[in-house]
């Protein structure tokens, strides 16, 4: 076995480069993964503006698809070879986040468990996906083989998109008959207004204008899509609801414009369920708001993680709930990284996702 | 009987007046009560300074003790000369709002059967209970017989004080064993404190600084209180929960200062409860919302009401669980409505509530 | 206006009979609907067959599309000649059950506003809708709008086929990606299939043995169909699932050995939501129940009622999600409703629900 | 350190003895414990009796308090010397059961991840705490570190009494103002009447016939007891809520009659939260469960377990919710554990709990 890879790295504020990193070393918990495919994030684009901070030298991407390499010592229930996923979430298990099912606010070595975004490790906190090899920490509770019959690139969106997507919708708390509104179709909107329809939305507006966008948010369930270049959204859901508004409004961009447009297509006691990720402090408008006294609820979810989550996404998949490889609109190899940074972080040619393959 | 009555009744901002009214028709589904005991909500100074507008000529107060005087002729299940209370939202009961558990934002007359706080009528959009007779509509859903054993004072505090402070802690979902702030301990804070307590909250913090309210803090089940006078409460909370934060924090006082406090004290998971009526727009802090990635969750409560929800917290008084009667720290008739006012609005003598009889 | 009319009366056990009746008096919360379409039900052949008791000359039938003939005086928010259809369930809105959100459970004349099944009162306690006219109590909670784009037979298994099946997936609290076995696939089983699929059950089990059920199962979404002729559906779910078993089991028959099956196939913490009507004591098999200790739920569904939950399934309709026409095998006049009954007790003709036209 | 300790062995049916064994080994994710108290509970006396099935050989006991001898080499987060507690359920915390909070139905090492109880492992499937020394597997998930103003005695509940008791009323879903019965008040059954306090009941019915259990049943929370010798439970609690029943009814025994008796005294649309460990198949009476159409609930809990959840309930004790140390009602040394064993199998001498200390 070799003893260097390629990984793709946080160099500084602009720069993610293709570069030689020692392969890990295996600890008792965990397992390393031969990278098959990955892709990128919008997250990290924001890895690579700067926006959200890493440390220098840090390998990027948290949506590893993959071959047990090697397994810890302690590590039982796998067997090399097999494929498998993890999710962008890698929770312990036993710290107490975990144990009062917080996975994603999972502080390991924290004294009290707990600490913000603290499951979200690949790519953060620890080296990421976009390379050669993967160590997975706590792999017997994040490694989730995938079934035969499924595709790498069919599972691709399992890890972190999907997850996300649908925990908006679940976070909604829909109920079967819910008129949803779902704001931008990126890939997590488009999984979001999948994941409302799974949960019996019945009338699930989406806002969006880029075209191809439009087109898929059809395919992905949506009931009416707004063109919000052509008419005020706000205004065109409060028309298509007859003035009642939406039980639920899914935020899926991370802007101050989109979060106050869900508040104000809300009905009184609707539910706000936000998946952005926001650069900037939020205001809520007081007539949105009424005053405080409209039983409105505004939940954030961070992506749902650990190989259980995992196992109930890909059968969505294999039982065709959903089908998520139209989203690959791209594929490059691991060499071509900083070219697929390029394009996905321009939103050239149309792109949605791009399946990395090292 | 009498065909006219003393009511307390908005005139413009900053004059609330007793005048001579007509004693109300009753209409097929209402009830006509002779209030025997009512009091005074800071909703009513909103009113009085003009910072929450209703009509000129309006009964003002929305927490009525009476005894039935006339039941309309589609009323059944009560008899005249029963003492009863009504809670400050009244529900119709078959509106969609209703009918879909959302009592407080019951249309009753809107094709969706939808309205932002509508279900709040007395002394918001019909009469209010500052009289010497109120009108209950849909009398069969909102009528709570007051058990014998219980006088007019004990049971005052339902109709709304103890409804939203319960709500707090309600919607804020307690489980055994949590922590939870309450920032600001005046009558809606108090019960907002027991309501936690009730729920199972283990280690209850109280903010507040006027000393009266600090001992009754104590009284109504904090474990801790800190007088924000003297710390300040986010570090002190922070401290006294090892930097972990808390579970849950009450917002009950409507401001962006404790607003924001209640989000920076939350543990990531964490949800914050408010019960504040805002004059203005509020601002989210990133950091203290984690850029939205920290699983929080914000929920707003407007008071619920409906008999089933009178009849449960009268029981809570009826057993012992908690006792309301230290809140009325002052007594008024109902001539002295403006003396009351003006003691109320300006918070002197350390008044917590006011007990009015006509 | 006539002022009698026909109605399918039950005599005796063994005899239900179309008889003239008076068109019933509308009282002021009321409204008359002229019946255009309804069905039979099979609790209603457990009424024909004296198996659930009714008082004699008591109009059967509880599943009502019709127009809006004459509104009680107190009734605002239609108008006469509109297209409304009422749920089987009739909430009262008022009662303290109605209030608690236990509609079904409404007892408007109890002391305590409950009683058990009280909610159901069309063809249980008062006439119900197999005749040329209906009344409809509480009629504001109740008379929902038909949409014009929806057809009478589109609409007639919103009452209660639907609103009973999809309740089996609703009290299971299935989750995306849970594991479902629904048994039986009559009409309620098949809407209990469909409602496991629009709660985001990703796997799921039906078991029947008629071959026309089996067809219409798949057609409503189930994944894959036992036909428990041809073996044993315990053993044959815990091998599809390999070993695990099913995260809900409902059962739609009303049977022991259905209620047994679905308590053998559950995971531990699995629920077993019940839809079923059942004419003996049930028993529950010790080791299935793990002696109690295997975190199982049991839970028991009437179908909900009320305006908003039929709003809420006409908008299933509206949209899409569930065509329920192809369940309405065949087609009578009230005149026959005799022979109707003839055919549909007998379970002939592969016949699932009969449409019945005044 | 010495090799061999002293341990409560199970030899046969009828024979539980002290033995030697060797002081385990320790793997590298458990903890060693020295025990410095632990106590007997029910389910311990039906292996005892041999009703509940274990290895022979086999360490008794699961309720242990102690002090960390040695740490597995992968264990952080704890030190040596570290005083500490257990649940009487040890989750995994990676098992995919975990993953989805079902922690007590644990299969560590199954396919799925999920076995029936498969939580408790401690005197049931590996070695118990009625020894000198116990082993926690996947001690991260387990050890809860004991605050050092809590002695041994106050949080010996905790492991399984308090978290089996409470459970019963947190599954049953206590709102403020509902009317809980509990049936039998046993350790269990006290803590279930705390339970349902803490959450909120404020009608709480204990039924009991012991005097002793009786008068302590007062000091844990209930408002009434019955004296099942007296009068007929559900006769009583009928009439005590003037026939409206209860929102909750816990079964804190595990026989049919007590079972059934919950079943009776439900309102409809009322939950039976069930703890008892079940000898025999159960009977529900088709009347008391409505032909299955009361919208009634049957909810099972095994005690849950995990350092998060002790830490919880050390909390509750820390801030006096709740004083268990009255259970004590005798106390005995390991090396008298069959004495003791006698005492507490035949309920001598008002016994409740037996701390036992080696």
């Amino acid at each position: 076995m070799p003893t260097a890879m390629n990984a793709a790295v946080f160099v500084e504020p602009g720069r993610i480069v293709l570069d030689e990193k020692p392969i890990p070393e295996v600890g008792p918990s965990d397992a390393l993964i031969r990278i098959t495919t990955t892709t990128i994030c919008g997250t990290d684009v924001h890895i690579l503006k700067g926006e959200y901070p890493v440390a220098k030298g840090l390998t990027v991407g948290h949506e590893p698809v993959g071959i047990i390499e090697k397994l810890g010592r302690n590590v039982e229930g796998y067997r090399e070879g097999q494929r498998v996923i993890a999710g962008a979430i890698c929770p312990s298990g036993y710290s107490n986040a975990s144990l009062d099912g917080l996975h994603a606010q999972d502080g390991q070595s924290a004294a009290h468990g707990l600490k913000p975004i603290g499951g979200w490790r690949f790519g953060n906190t620890i080296d990421g996906s976009q390379a050669e090899y993967l160590l997975v920490p706590d792999a017997m509770a994040n490694l989730a083989p995938v079934p035969d019959a499924l595709t790498d690139e069919q599972v691709l969106m399992c890890p972190d998109i999907m997850s996300t997507g649908f925990a908006g919708a679940e976070s909604g708390n829909i109920k079967i008959g819910d008129t949803v509104a779902v704001f931008a179709q990126g890939p997590i909107g488009l999984c979001a207004t999948t994941g409302a329809k799974l949960r019996g939305a019945t009338t699930i507006i989406a806002v969006e204008t880029v075209p191809e966008r439009i087109e898929m948010a059809k395919r992905f369930g949506a009931d009416l899509v707004i063109d919000f270049g052509e008419s005020d959204p706000v205004d065109a859901i409060m028309e298509a609801t007859n003035g009642r508004g939406v039980d639920v409004a899914i935020e899926a961009l991370g802007l101050q414009s989109t979060f106050e447009s869900c508040l104000r297509v809300l009905k009184p006691g609707g539910t706000l369920s936000s998946l952005g990720v926001y650069s900037e402090d939020l205001t809520i408008p007081l007539a949105a708001f009424h005053a405080g006294l409209g039983d409105h609820k505004i939940v954030t979810s961070l992506c749902p993680g650990g190989k259980e989550r995992m196992r109930r996404l890909m059968n969505v998949i294999a039982t065709g709930r959903i089908d998520c490889e139209p989203l690959i609109t791209h594929r490059f190899s691991l060499e071509q990284i900083v070219e697929a940074y390029e394009l996905f972080a321009n939103q050239r040619d149309g792109v949605l996702k791009i399946a990395i393959t090292p």
